[in-house]
């Protein structure tokens, strides 16, 4: 069975939780998707989970992004349709990969106290809850036999706005940074058709712009590019990312250190005029 | 067999030993347990593979921070009553783990050129000693023909200033910063009662001092806790760790960067009459 | 059959390349080589594969550090004398490392859409074109069905400038910055033999002189020692790295911040008078 781990632990932490599940569940292939999400971003590792576990096995999938860890928030296990297991808290961070994977089948509590460790401290539930959950599954435990079945609906859901889009304009939220400092945002390449045509070759000018911490607002200009090769070394522009969403990069360089953006903040999108 | 490595080295070369284990013993479970340790930090790394190995199956574990590399510190093997192997240099790092591991059953010095690569560089013996000798080991060579055995109280110890504990006051050193920047103290929460009662509930206020760099005494209070959820964002507690040590944490933040802490400070611990 | 992969994608994305090959190929055994090269960095890269690689077994080795993603630049499948078969852009990156593997065999181009994701994106041919390559090549695909066959002198080579070696002097570039903050230089202990005799005994001492960013001539004197311990904590060495290259590093501590000199810059050494 293949088993996978995404944290905001670093690599010692993480790998402890591979520890457990090699110690429970000797045959079982374990990969380390990512030992480096932010802390606490958890729409960066939401965001993180739903691009990259299409490409993994069908296996038990730990994400773990847990500031309220030892607090009453859930430990859960999500069956999806195509038979993967999402084990982590209950905080939003294990919703949005399911549309990818085919939605969600089912949900059950982590109640069951013979697939923790025997001790559970109340600041490394990955260690002591989420890894021996994904290794007693990963052995062919029945998930009804770990806790009581949840209604999916009564799942935290994470607080991202929707896009926005009007005649001229998209509105979207910065969802995240990525490795290369990109600015993924909450929008596809869909909803700027809709605000505008791109039209079918690449190249058309856009305009995005912000409003900065001391108020002032700000634009930049941008081609819409299909790779960052496109356009000349330390350049912006925007492009469809791998993972369907929008992005703003710079060719070779940090968009989120040029523009000085992140998670939290919104762009609006509009078509260049100049 | 299972064999894990925990370095100083960083990705490539952590993996380069792995490799070598992968090329000599193919059958091998590899895990690098870290290859973050904080350059040259042998206490934070034995600290990491005492917290970290009761977690992990039996096997043979490399723990490797050498500033001494090329100089004639000894390249060991200590068998462990729990059955594991540990593999390293021979200066404190690989001792304080034996005795969450059962304790140390006998030490050998890799001498056997048999066990080592054809070339042995003079900076890197985690490819060219360590991997190979974890390697030969996973596929059964005994421990006695690696090298002379020692005694085991001829090893190199850590230098790590004791608990001071009296009537109401507890003084410990800083033994590393974790992950999330919380301080792990030399001290358990045993030590605490023992300098003045927590109580059962949690809550119980404490004041931490200490010298600062320019001779200046400071202090800050915070709460006794379960975990870092029970102070508001930005607050600072005191926690009993995963691993059994007090840690000084700041919820959603870093108590070494925002009270300028690190190993080889002391603080005093009081409780807070404020 | 053993599969690594190298990049500059950081954890979540190499690990996704990972997670393809498991898909495809779930008996091989992957290692993550390096998710840290210095962002577009690829000479770093390709010393890194010419370093390592030998120490890994003989299998499919993915190398990408590619600036150039979606534009025309090829991506390619190399097949060595020692039986390896090496995947990723033509850019330089995977040239260095054959003459350590016995040479280059055979090149063909990555050009068969059946051994593709069935969608590639232009950002991301790490999953879309190369993790699937490295997978069928690890299942025993036939390399001339991959696609055309490219003459070997046409693969693009990295421009590195030789070392220069006259009487009493050797100019070499700065080809990397190791993990410990160590100068790689694109010279090896020959060289300097060359230049004049080190002689049979460590401590010669050596002047490295080089022109700094306002245009000042600077220079500093080093030992030439046989490892970091030779020389105290925070002073200066030159050695011969584990790779077989000339060093210039800092006991304990990072030649390249203390010097400010990185991949680019050109030094100058001399036998020292002082």
């Amino acid at each position: 069975m293949f088993v996978s781990l995404s944290t905001d632990f670093g690599a010692a932490s993480t790998a402890t939780c591979a520890g457990v599940v090699h110690s429970l569940a000797p045959g079982a292939t374990v990969l380390v998707l990512s030992d480096e999400i932010t802390k606490y971003q958890i729409v960066e590792g939401a965001m993180l989970l739903r691009r990259a576990l299409p490409y993994l096995p069908v296996g038990v999938h730990v994400g773990i992004v847990d500031p309220g860890v030892g607090t009453p928030r859930r430990p859960i296990a999500v069956e999806t349709a195509r038979g993967d297991v999402l084990v982590g808290p209950d905080n939003g961070l294990l919703v949005p990969v399911c549309e990818p994977l085919g939605g969600i089948e089912a949900v059950y509590r982590l109640d069951n106290l013979d697939y923790r460790l025997p001790r559970v401290s109340s600041t490394f539930h990955g260690r002591d809850i989420f890894a021996p959950a994904a290794a007693h599954i990963a052995l062919g435990v029945e998930l009804r036999s770990l806790g009581a079945e949840l209604p999916p609906d009564e799942l935290v859901r994470l607080d991202i706005p929707a896009p926005r889009v009007s005649a001229g304009e998209m509105v979207v939220p910065v969802l995240y940074i990525d490795e290369f400092g990109s600015l993924i945002l909450g929008g596809e390449r869909g909803h700027l058709d809709e605000a505008f045509g791109l039209g079918d070759e690449y190249g058309a000018r856009l305009e995005v712009g912000w409003t900065d911490d001391s108020g002032e607002t700000r634009t930049v200009t941008m081609p819409f590019q299909h790779t960052f090769g496109a356009v000349p070394r330390g350049h912006l522009l925007c492009y469809e990312d791998s993972s369907g969403w929008l992005g703003v990069a710079v060719n070779q360089g940090s968009a989120a250190l040029d523009l000085m953006l992140g998670p939290g903040d919104v762009v609006t999108v509009r078509e260049s005029r100049g």
